[in-house]
């Protein structure tokens, strides 16, 4: 098989590619606008630019549809922690850079709480994954505590499970009411609990 | 007009009283259950026991149904917050009557979320409803945080909006765990809460 056999089937998978993430996108964006009840796996395909039919060839069921976009909107909004951070700083980090995914990263946000809701109302196969994205987020706010302690960024005699709990419940609480109120101001939320947090964890030097 | 012709016109409204109160209740049940987009008004009035135009005859249009119970379930569920607390202690209390109502009150406050969610996506003529009730909170955190400085059980230095934002949003943030999490330690959960909002509180004697 040479180069030259292969590239129209390299062409074709890109094709495809192209066309899913299309199709993903029009998706987030429906779902952050208007809900999930209103969208329809047809007009996906259509409004994406493609054939009424190409969202359900690609993806099957509506649920289906929406686990791969939990899969999308993950692969789009990598971790990203500077390597040089530690403790107490990455928590930080963790908590800024959520605040401004809220502002940068409106829609993905918006279309994974429609996704959440969906699943804990009428679509309990998703609720693992949901699951597993808080259960990702506390360990890494613990292991971030755990070390904080370990190099005295932090307090030493801090509990890290409910200082973990309590600074992951605050996130998911501001994006609740800025997912219910438009006018919710975002940056007062941000020092508001980097402010918390920092009492929580100072040292008493 | 004497009290015996006043006695069927009281007995009509409360029979209406009932009817309303039945099909409102049954609407809590079902949206708790499996959301908004299942339910339909003509089913409600069957379920709670009546005819299928009753629930459009009381409430209208589903959006209207919804307004009314908001309202319904805070009637249900009054503040009542002992007037001997003052200060910290009317938060502990407000924290853990909130915990407690997740366990005794789970289908009214799932009710209430499948609300706030609709309003944020499909209906935003009820948004100021929800943004009411997220301030009412809020506003009651804060000026319990004053009295706590005024009456010396909290610290003195501790910034009362800052504070009432991050106690807020954990409270919000828990109950959009447990939505999406059958499984979720509420009890910890809860603990976890007293504990952060005891270190942000404490006098330093």
């Amino acid at each position: 098989m040479t180069s030259s056999t292969r590239r129209p089937r390299r062409t074709q998978a890109q094709r495809r590619d192209a066309a899913r993430a299309a199709i993903l996108e029009t998706a987030v964006r429906l779902l952050a606008g208007g809900g999930y009840s209103n969208m329809t796996l047809a007009d996906l395909g259509e409004r994406a630019g493609y054939s009424r039919s190409l969202a359900a060839h690609y993806f099957g069921s509506k649920p289906k549809l929406l686990a791969a976009i939990i899969d999308h909107v993950r692969e789009s909004s990598p971790p990203s922690m500077p390597d040089t951070l530690r403790g107490v700083g990455r928590i930080e980090t963790e908590i800024i850079k959520f605040f401004d995914g809220l502002v940068t990263d409106a829609e993905n946000i918006r279309a994974y709480i429609v996704i959440a809701h969906e699943a804990a109302t009428s679509l309990p196969e998703l609720l693992p994954m949901i699951h597993e994205q808080n259960v990702a987020l506390r360990t890494r706010i613990e292991a971030d505590l755990r070390e904080g302690i370990r190099d005295g960024t932090v307090r030493p005699d801090l509990e890290p499970v409910s200082l973990s709990i309590a600074i992951t419940t605050m996130i998911r609480g501001v994006a609740w009411e800025w997912f219910t109120d438009p006018n919710l101001d975002v940056m007062a939320c941000r020092q508001a609990v980097l402010d918390q947090v920092r009492v929580l964890t100072a040292t008493t030097t």
